[in-house]
């Protein structure tokens, strides 16, 4: 595989992750650092008070959070960890996840991401925050 | 709402969270500081390489972190945040997500999550680790 | 104690904890949802490879996450936890946290900081990220 | 530098850190993925109310998170990042941090750990527990 990512190949391989079609999940903006997520909120994505449940924003941070990492490190990575905190409740029309680099290492990069909620005006809430790592893979061919 | 919760009570509220029925989620077991969840690992819930996607793992820490937290403060819990680390590709039958209280406060409880797999033959396999921060709302005719 | 803090006060508050004291820190900037704190990189502060060590970097982001708290809810706080991304060795001649306020709710503070150090000519380097949560405490004479 | 190491040579390693001499720090257990590391209270290392500092707890964590993954990789480690969450003020005659593995890769350890304070008669209180990424740098003459 290329170690280059564009718009097109993100949504490939999103495409190819069945949970992020259970989800609905669809690539938004990806390159010079930054990536975008955003999903429709729909009724199976709640939880029991009806706000969306904290298991999709974490979901969403964790995958734009990569998703961010692979605008610079190509898409050899994976996820290490993250850490997420809920700020609001969520709750609109749209869940949309944008994240950025904050840090390219040659074997991790440090990524941040705000998760926020669209309604039906298009103003934006935000309500969770992330930050992440994620670890550069190594090459099949590669030196290291 | 009461504020004691058992096992019944936990599955109810799981069954009440549109989400945790999408991906299948149980509760197994529930009590003194002690909380598990599980659900089967089926294709929905991989990611690109056929590993159980990060989201659901993610997922499973956020839900079993707060349900430790019910067990010792009652229902009315929301789940401010949470780390985890990703330790291993997540593959087999069943995802497990184990956790337990480490202290709780009057407003905040702070709980630990261990998530294995299990494959065909019982033996587990540790996928991932979380803590997390609960905020133990106040009661609507408290004095809080 | 009053529920506003200004420089001026943030630096009384500082000046009384004796481990900021031996640490050498000050408040540099204070007010609208943002603070900052510096101290002189000194051999003191530095591990065996001569960097400054993660405990350094790690004080001076959970103060200054808290202080910046301050700005928005006064001094009746406490540092819940935070989350810290190291990212480069930390040379130089000036340690230098700047925190920000994501998001102020009644009871619980979230804010991000950035650690950098600076160098003879004024350069900076990025060399942590961190993440936290801020307690509200109660008023002594409040409803609460 | 050998890739083994046992209590002496963690030991030196701590006393070859300034920052670690300026709080007296020291190594107490070290062996088979767990670490201790100690230090008594003195008033240089409190806050404004008579507590120890966060900074001292989240500096004790860092160090110990770090040492209990050195008894597994060596000592050509260097911490990525941790998460600490604060669980009551720290106060007593001694601060004694204990940290284990949870999961050691080639490239990456996962380490928890427990702070606590010791009283006069012994007793402890759990205060800060802590999550931890350490990276296992690359030996010099290797092959990555």
């Amino acid at each position: 595989m290329s170690d280059t990512m564009d718009l097109e190949l993100a949504r490939k391989v999103l495409g190819e992750q069945p949970f992020s079609r259970l989800l609905g999940a669809r690539v938004t903006a990806f390159g010079d650092g930054e990536a975008s997520l955003e999903l429709d909120i729909r009724e199976e994505l709640l939880q029991q008070y009806g706000f969306v449940h904290g298991g999709v924003l974490s979901y969403a941070a964790d995958n734009t959070l990569t998703l961010a990492a692979a605008t610079v490190a190509g898409p050899a990575l994976i996820t290490s960890g993250f850490t997420i905190d809920y700020l609001r409740p969520a709750t609109g029309t749209v869940l949309r996840a944008h994240a950025r680099v904050v840090r390219a290492g040659r074997t991790r990069v440090v990524t941040r991401c705000d998760v926020v909620t669209v309604d039906d005006t298009g103003a934006e809430s935000l309500c969770a925050v992330a930050q992440g790592n994620i670890a550069v893979l190594e090459e099949p061919g590669g030196k290291s």
